[in-house]
């Protein structure tokens, strides 16, 4: 199969953030070979197309993230098949690009970054979406700058790793706003400077962020995937320059409570997927920074549990109930 | 009055665009002095505040555009009265920082810019809003850069300035849309290349600019206040880097129709006041470009009618007929 790949996983994690060891390449693919380390990632890069030549975006034209495709990309078929209880093979499908929660797993080589051997493996696997989003959505989305100010709005992984981001850039104030205080604590590991629950607070979040920040952020991250939540990210922020970057998934219908002529303010609203990243042109530099010490993302304090495969629903449980950020699971 | 100004109007212009002869200034004025050439602009600049200081906005935190603001900034008081049917003295009203419908006027310093008083007068006042928002969006907001595709949504004189700003900076293709035929005719002379009647066109409009664009423009302006068209202006961009620029004044309470998954596909929306230009810093450097025919501006193409003060009345009807960009009325 021309452009695939066949990978023995070693490390999985939640939400499929992963790492896997190639265990044999398909017909065409040169820049990977059996062996190598690699992070499998949903938004690939194939570097031929015109959005993989562009610097604007990191949505490459054929292997960007589609989560309604269930299908390898390269043919539109899948891989994996299973004999259900009426004896009848049917076939297993994919997601995401890359179909983690397996022991082996087949994927498309644009969707596969290698990584640097050395690299510890139950740490890079959050490099497969956690960490990569939230410190790619401050530093290449937002360009978060030396002595601005931040508000982080849902303190999960991606809403941490944003501040580990903003933290690393040299943010004056790291905001993090949850309606579970006990993401306090945690913020404080991660750099977050000032905690609002507003369920607590007595007034809308952004009068106090307002209050706090002398007219407002210079940069707010949506990460909760409700609209009313981006709707005081977005308000947050301060008139003439603010930049709220949404990273939630938002499931529901509602359209964006904005009205049009709250642009002429001159606050401005971004979406972000996977941190601007290109995964395999940018990840692995990334990598060796982190290796040699140049750029210091706190790994550890985003893994809270680690469980064999078979505790999965327990997993799913902690994540569910906000009691855990990311639970590797080993095989 | 400290930063007042007293000027005596020479021309004047549909909308309020203007220009102004300085009459007197008052105490404390010192940038301005009795028979310079003014250009009073809407949005002023007191050049000291955090906004003024700062590159990435040009909306003063003093005097930025306050379409409900009807008083002095500075006093919050009026400077002219009538008396009345009944005899009553009564105070006549401000508008937008400059209340140019009149022979004389009172206005703040930070919303008057000096140029050069050599620069005609009955063409400068296009600076006073029209084409300063339109080129200014397209060389300042959007950035529009040589080889790049452009979208127009209306085709007033701002969306006419727009497609100027784009022909000046290279774009290869600036696709005109508007309801009224008859603004292909102008929009040709004025740099459009193609033209879209979204009632002749029998499918979405952004549906035909996709076909036109290979996948979408790079850069949609939405000159029209209509939030339906601001939808089709969004989706009219290429996905991963197309940036829709909101010009238009959108008079209903309804909110955005655009969903936040939207924001994904990597299209981005902000507003435009101005044009982003910084007025008093900016607007005298354009001036004087354009006197040496650095930058060429087809003025004249936006001034299709002259008309004394009287027939105010008249200039309007043509106005909201479509029928006039720009109507140069004498005192």
């Amino acid at each position: 199969m021309e452009g695939g790949i066949y990978l023995s996983m070693q490390v999985r994690q939640m939400r499929g953030d992963s790492i896997l060891v190639v265990e044999s390449v398909g017909e065409g693919v040169e820049d990977l070979a059996p062996g190598d380390h690699v992070v499998p990632i949903f938004n690939g890069e194939c570097g031929t197309c015109a959005y993989c030549h562009s610097s604007a975006t990191n949505l490459c034209g054929t292997y960007r993230v589609d989560a309604f495709k269930s299908t390898m990309v390269s043919d539109n078929g899948t891989r994996f098949s299973v004999v259900n209880t009426s004896g009848d093979t049917v076939p297993v499908y994919h997601f995401l690009n890359t179909s983690t929660f397996a022991e082996y797993t087949v994927l498309d080589a644009a969707c596969a970054v290698k990584i640097n051997p050395a690299a510890p493996l139950e740490k890079m696997c959050l490099l497969s979406c956690g960490i990569s989003t939230g410190v790619g959505a401050a530093w290449n989305t937002a360009n978060v700058s030396k002595g601005s100010t931040v508000a982080i709005f849902g303190l999960g992984a991606v809403g941490l790793a944003v501040g580990e981001g903003a933290r690393i850039r040299g943010a004056s104030r790291i905001i993090g706003v949850d309606i579970n205080p006990e993401k306090f604590a945690k913020g404080k590991e991660m750099g977050i400077t000032d905690f609002i629950n507003p369920k607590a607070c007595g007034k809308p979040v952004h009068e106090v962020i307002k209050e706090l920040t002398d007219g407002g952020v210079d940069y707010s991250f949506e990460c909760s995937g409700n609209v009313d939540v981006l709707r005081e990210a977005f308000v947050s922020t301060h008139d003439g320059w603010g930049l709220t970057v949404v990273l939630g998934i938002h499931p529901t219908p509602r359209m964006m409570p904005l009205h049009p002529m709250e642009l002429f303010d001159g606050r401005r609203i971004t979406g972000c997927t996977f941190g601007d990243f290109k995964g395999k042109s940018q990840l692995p530099l990334l990598v060796d920074q982190c290796m040699k010490g140049e750029v210091k993302i706190n790994f550890d304090g985003f893994i809270t549990h680690e469980m064999p495969f078979s505790e999965i629903n327990e997993a799913f449980r902690l994540l569910e109930e906000g009691k855990s950020l990311r639970c590797v699971l080993r095989l």
